[in-house]
């Protein structure tokens, strides 16, 4: 099998990327740790052709070295805003017309496959930090909360895997072009 | 909405993840450059329960800091071996029966969600060095190519996030447990 060259892949230009229909999600990334996780949910976002990303609370902001080193350029894509407080970030996205979906462990979580994202609804889905999850507070706020199954030892999947997981299964039925 | 406590989650020991039904699928790590993505690599593979993980050429072998920091202690469950040469790697999976696939952006590539998994044969999936992706010795001799869609400015994914999703669109129909 011939792999494409980069000539062949023929991605969208960062002015054409601006401009171009997205796919009706926003990613949240709550109080994350890391910044090379901030940095990946750039690069996803790019790839799957987010809205925007909204970092709340201690993620770091770009420009930022950690970030730049994942994110690979899509920070001049991607569109982004940065709110101090995830509750406040949470009720503007709710004005606008979101419906807010956690990605978490929860009592009355639904797994991904059997999530019914609707055509006709935009969504913010929730990343929490890498150690407490998305904040209880946040939590008691949200629409749905989509958990992904998981079958191993551990307890939780990777936050830059769980964003491509996640926005894998929101587009895979709805290709944004 | 109650998150769920990690007692809650009720997940499997090391040693009944070592004896329990895994999903039929070998991840093979051809030349990957990053020890954190291989430790990223363990971490989902725990979490979707692959038969092993295969590590190739110059890719890291635990016991490895950088693994270790990523895979947060899933080499302890998830099976794995290294063979220096892909290429023998993949004859010997061929020999044990598995359809070998490529994630790649070949000419002749399916998207990820067209991509006809069978529900009676095994699949070893190959991911590709991070700046180089699969070599091309390698994709001369591969059964199928996956791509996974992408629609913005940058040419791929992040390795890590590129083995979740591909695992996901794998067991979201057909569940190890």
């Amino acid at each position: 099998m011939k792999k494409l060259t980069l000539r062949e892949l023929n991605r969208v230009s960062v002015v054409d990327f601006q401009s171009m229909k997205k796919s009706p999600v926003v990613v949240v990334m709550d109080n994350i740790r890391s910044a090379l996780n901030v940095g990946s949910a750039f690069r996803t976002g790019d790839a799957f052709a987010v809205e925007k990303v909204v970092l709340c609370g201690i993620t770091a902001q770009p420009p930022h070295r950690e970030i730049l080193k994942t994110a690979i350029g899509a920070t001049a894509s991607v569109a982004w805003e940065y709110h101090e407080d995830t509750i406040r970030a949470i009720e503007k996205l709710r004005n606008d017309g979101y419906q807010i979906v956690a990605v978490e462990q929860a009592a009355e979580s639904k797994t991904l496959e059997e999530f019914p994202f609707s055509e006709n609804e935009k969504y913010a889905l929730i990343f929490g930090n890498e150690v407490t999850g998305v904040a209880q507070p946040v939590m008691d706020l949200v629409d749905h909360c989509i958990e992904i199954p998981q079958f191993g030892t551990k307890h939780s999947l990777n936050i830059s895997v769980s964003i491509g997981v996640v926005l894998w299964e929101f587009i895979r039925n709805r290709k944004p072009v």
